[in-house]
């Protein structure tokens, strides 16, 4: 009954879909009743998912291994629940997918605006030093108004550099916009079309030597495994502030280490690390000035919906042979 | 050489101005270079500036003791440096101002933004579960993702109450709008050209019912006293975070922490108390919801010469007989 040469244009025809089954494979882990909606709302697409592995499936959604990619050539279209992309973004993969014509998707849309909120969080938090009065709150109940005030931000004409340019960048920007910063990105290259001043990576050094806050949003892959190390931070502006909610493997903890022990960097707020979890004992639990969050900038209470709702919006797009949202590859 | 008797209109002949010192008394503690800074800007205005107590007083910069205002006669115009007014803001005071033309200023305009921020640090801080991270970084050093990513929240459609609506609030507003919150005031009248809804006090049970975030900002004064007490807080929408960036005094604390210990309220973020400092060892540095800055949301790096500049800028307006800014009595 199914065809397996089904193509997006031929799908456009409902009445053929009706009569045949796409597979849809899927790794997610979520709880039983996000997986239900799922499976309820493929059904009526005249979809079926299946959880184990088949070597007869058309669509992936989640984190598929590598090999079972490799192994499954009846895999036409790739839908990532998340918006990093590590394992995928080599030139062996895009070389692998152009050969057979794989599309592959990511979940950037669902994820832009929490990553966005939590910089935004991340960096109003560190100006308001709300960190150090819960500390103090936690420890010795004193009342420290005077040092702290003293010692509180505006955020009003400070130097913001983001560190990349996507989606969660521009967002963030749009956030930012009201507070009266100044904000300016690095990127490989510029469109021409942003809203804000872009630098190219020629310009890294001034642009950290001016800084008061670089937002690190770099992805993971062979272009920028410890992009960010010594011989960059040491043109960081001292009393700067880093934040990191790209991936860890971008920076060189051991540099970052070093950058704050020296008070050089005033304090980083991260939301990856490397390794993650980053193990208990770690230097930079306990570095004074670090302060850590587990990976949660993308995290909100409605993200399974979220993610299955845009897997979906695609899976129509799909059938429909309209160009997909969130196409990385 | 000083004639007591000098007026706003006389003021504006600044030949005239130049014969005579105005006496300028002060009881702001700050660093010496501020003072330095106040004094000599004072002087190039033929002002004098006079830290002891001078019966010869025209205009007062600080929080000046109510006996030495009701013995001064000869003060005409009083500047204070701070956003809140507390112990001038009664009906007997008031009425002794309007008995002898006396102006009262304060320095809202300096204190509008850092507190906006400080509020707006605030709710991302708990809408992103930053606390909660810290905690866990100071304490167990684990890496609680998926528990935190579970209940972070985006701010996007949240129904956002704020208590009072004046500069602070506007401002905040401001800083809000790119977040896609839904946000109204409760105002005891409203003039009709706010920028968002605004409620009578008949209706805030029906907003407590309502409000994902409810921001405390009134001031302390006759009417405002115990103000958010049980009858009012048993309305809170289960699940909703309580900020107050006022005063203390205008929030019953015994019913504050029942409804953070009941859990009807999610979180309480608080930057005033009642008492102030918060003694150690009172419960609420203790209740795990609750979290507390030290009366820092009007502080800033350059507090001291934004505080200055304003009070000079007033001055001129004083002397040039313009209407004052931030004219409060």
């Amino acid at each position: 009954m199914r065809i397996r040469s089904i193509s997006p244009i031929a799908c456009e025809n409902t009445k053929f879909m009706t009569k045949n089954l796409m597979q849809i494979w899927t790794n997610v882990k979520y709880e039983e009743p996000a997986i239900e909606m799922l499976r309820e709302c493929l059904k009526q697409r005249q979809c079926y998912l299946n959880m184990n592995t088949s070597d007869e499936t058309d669509i992936v959604f989640g984190q598929p291994p590598l090999d079972l990619i490799g192994g499954t050539p009846t895999i036409r279209w790739i839908h990532l629940d998340s918006a990093g992309y590590d394992r995928y973004d080599s030139s062996e993969f895009r070389a692998m997918a152009a050969g057979r014509g794989l599309i592959v998707t990511n979940s950037s849309s669902v994820y832009n605006e929490p990553c966005a909120q939590h910089a935004a969080a991340m960096i109003l938090s560190l100006a308001r030093r709300l960190p150090q009065s819960y500390k103090s709150q936690l420890n010795d109940q004193a009342w420290p108004m005077m040092k702290l005030r003293a010692e509180s931000r505006l955020l009003n004409n400070q130097n913001i550099v983001l560190l990349g340019f996507g989606a969660i960048a521009r967002r963030l920007v749009e956030l930012l916009e009201p507070f009266g910063v100044r904000i300016s990105a690095v990127r490989r290259s510029s469109t021409g079309e942003e809203s804000i001043a872009i630098f190219p990576h020629s310009e890294l050094k001034a642009r950290f030597a001016e800084a008061d806050h670089i937002v690190n949003l770099l992805p993971a892959n062979e272009t920028t495994r410890g992009f960010i190390d010594d011989s960059l931070l040491k043109y960081v502006k001292p009393g700067a502030n880093f934040y990191n909610i790209g991936r860890g493997s971008t920076v060189d903890h051991d540099a970052l280490l070093r950058t704050l022990e020296s008070g050089q960097l005033a304090a980083a707020y991260l939301d990856v690390t490397d390794p993650e979890p980053l193990p208990p004992g770690h230097p930079l639990w306990k570095t004074p000035n670090c302060y850590i969050t587990p990976h949660t900038a993308g995290g909100h209470t409605d993200e399974r919906p979220r993610l299955i709702n845009h897997f979906l919006l695609n899976l129509d797009r799909f059938v429909a042979g309209d160009d997909l949202i969130d196409r990385i590859i």
